[in-house]
Formats: C-alpha cells, structure tokens, sequence
C-alpha cells in the first residue's frame, strides 16, 4: 500500500480484530458460552443508545460511544481482567499500559495519541461519559449473569459484598437503574447463586 | 420490576445479546472461526472512528456509531443474508421487516419507532451518515477476508465482477479507500482465490 497513514490505520483495524476472540468470565445470556470483549463492547454501545435517558442530560453521546468502543482494545495483549480476582487486578495497570503502547501505536502518530486518549479517559474515570460508560459496563455483566441465570457470580463464588462494591458505579451515575441491580442482587441471593 | 418502560429496555438488551451467535461468511482475520454479527457491529464502529478523516466532512458522527451499532439487529430472526446468494437477498426485505416488528417492538413504543428508524435509515441508503456505514461495512468484509487469505471469496467461488459491484458503495462514499479495495481484489485475483 503506497500510503503509509492509511497502511498504519487498516493494520490497527485487522489488530483489533483480535479482540473478538479474547473471553470474559460472563456467558451470553443463554449460557452457551463466554461472551468475547468485542461483541461485549458492541452490548456497551447499544445499552449506551436505549438507555441514555437515565444519564445526565449534559452527556456527550458521541464520546460515550467512542469510549465503549475502544475501552477494552488493551486486552488483546494484556487479556481481560476478572473483576473478581485481586491478583489480576494487580498487575493490570501495567500490563494494559504496555498492550496500550503497541497496540494505539500502531495507528499514525497523531491519531495514536487521540484514540489512545479515549482509551486513558475510559480508565481514569473523571468525566462524566467515562463514567457513564463504566456504569453501562457494570450494568451490562449485571444483565448477561442474571439472564444466564447467575453467570460468572455462582461459576467463581462471588459474594453479595463483592458485587455490590462492584456495581457501586450504576448508583452513582445511572441511580435510576440502582433500584433493578438491587432486585436483582436480591433474587440471586435467595436463590442461593449468591453467596452471603 | 416495577417500571414497565425500563423492563421493556432491559427485555430489549436481554434479546439484542442473541445477536452474538448469529454467524456471518466472513472468517475472523485469523481464519479461526466465522464472525457473529455482534462483533461485526462493534468492528465497524472502529472503524467508523479510525477511517473518519475519508468520510465527507458534514457527516454526522454519532448518527454513523448508532447506525452501525443497530444495522444488523432483525438478522436476530432473519439471520445473516449472504451478500452473494440471489436467492437469499430475494426474501431478505420482507424477513427483515418482520423481524424488525418484534424485535424493535420489545422497546417502549416512543423509543422502538427512534431505534426502528435508524436501521432503516440504515437500510434506505439516503442520508450521508448511512451511506458512509455502508461503505464501512463493504470494507470491513473486504479488510477480514484479505486478512484471512480469501475468506468468503474462495469459500463461496465469488467473482471479481460480484466483489466489484459489492463493493462500489466505497467508491461513491469513500473514494480515497478506492485504490486499497482495487489493490486488494488484485491481489487476490492475480493469487488465483477471486474467480475472473
């Protein structure tokens, strides 16, 4: 390819395209299997349409999308974190900074650094479409376990405690939809899929 | 849940996750398995983001992400329709349609008609910001099987003149990606996978 801006844009796209095949600990919601981080993120985009109505009015709508859309391209090198599991979480930052450095920089110079800046806005959690975009993300596990009918929450033994600090983000941005992960939260608690 | 508008969204969300098991002909860049249409959406909207600067300058972006981001939902009842099968493509309009009835009718009846319209502004093929999805969508096809050594192409003993016509929605609508389509289905048909 004789342009070499363009060259360096297709190649980050056919990276990404790695993305579908690293799995999260969530099923789809018929519990045929992991979901993967790609279709994850499209969830995100699509939570992010039919439910903006519960997000502050002044939110940006195009930066959430873009958000959700590149929040998780880290993780094809660096894999995906189980939100559960305080080892992984540990070593997580710089693993992501690492895949961070390859992968946006395979775009050109200047458009590395302003998709890189998405992915960096996702994580540091101070703007309010970061942080919309986080609560859709706690939100749409929420959904996927409850329809599988307990997901990742009975299949590694999370308690009630766990989830809850978890979730915490949907209480703060999205409080409208705090009442149905309460319910929900519940009803797998009674079910015993939760434990105390 | 007490909220009828929200259960509605949910049951929405919940039903959209079937999404990720309805399977195109297009071969993940690594050949390893076919993509599902969930992953394809959210690929396109990466692309959407990276490949902006070749779109018109007026496009609406946002519009472009939650086009892409609805474009395939009906496939949920209709399945995939290969781009290539005449006989597919013929019941394509009325399965789709039907489709979208149930499947964009599980949101609160204000919302189903905003979210039915953007697949159909999708699929009219009118405004600039469907267009230029479109386009995204013939490259992404092109960009997964040039990757995966033919894919669909050699799969399906697609011709040159097919590939040709399909993808003349990127010339019209991004005329700069025109050349790397060309040099690509050159270099699969020099390789002998496209068919003369």
């Amino acid at each position: 390819m004789a342009d070499p801006r363009l060259a360096g844009q297709i190649a980050f796209l056919v990276e990404a395209d790695k993305l579908k095949t690293i799995l999260r600990r969530t099923p789809l919601s018929d519990a045929s299997r992991l979901e993967n981080s790609a279709e994850h993120s499209w969830h995100l985009a699509l939570a992010a349409i039919v439910l903006a109505e519960y997000a502050p009015a002044d939110v940006d709508r195009l930066r959430v999308l873009e958000l959700v859309t590149v929040h998780d391209l880290v993780e094809i090198d660096a894999g995906d974190t189980f939100a559960y599991d305080a080892g992984e979480l540990e070593t997580k930052a710089d693993r992501e900074r690492a895949a961070a450095d390859r992968v946006f920089g395979l775009l050109p110079a200047g458009q590395a650094t302003r998709v890189r800046a998405l992915w960096e806005e996702f994580e540091a959690q101070e703007t309010i479409e970061a942080r919309v975009a986080n609560a859709l993300d706690r939100l749409q596990a929420l959904l996927l376990n409850a329809a599988s009918g307990g997901g990742s929450w009975g299949t590694h033994h999370v308690t009630r405690a766990q989830i809850l600090r978890r979730m915490l983000p949907i209480e703060r941005t999205l409080p409208a939809l705090w009442p149905l992960v309460l319910e929900t939260i519940d009803q797998f608690s009674a079910a015993g899929v939760i434990q105390a």
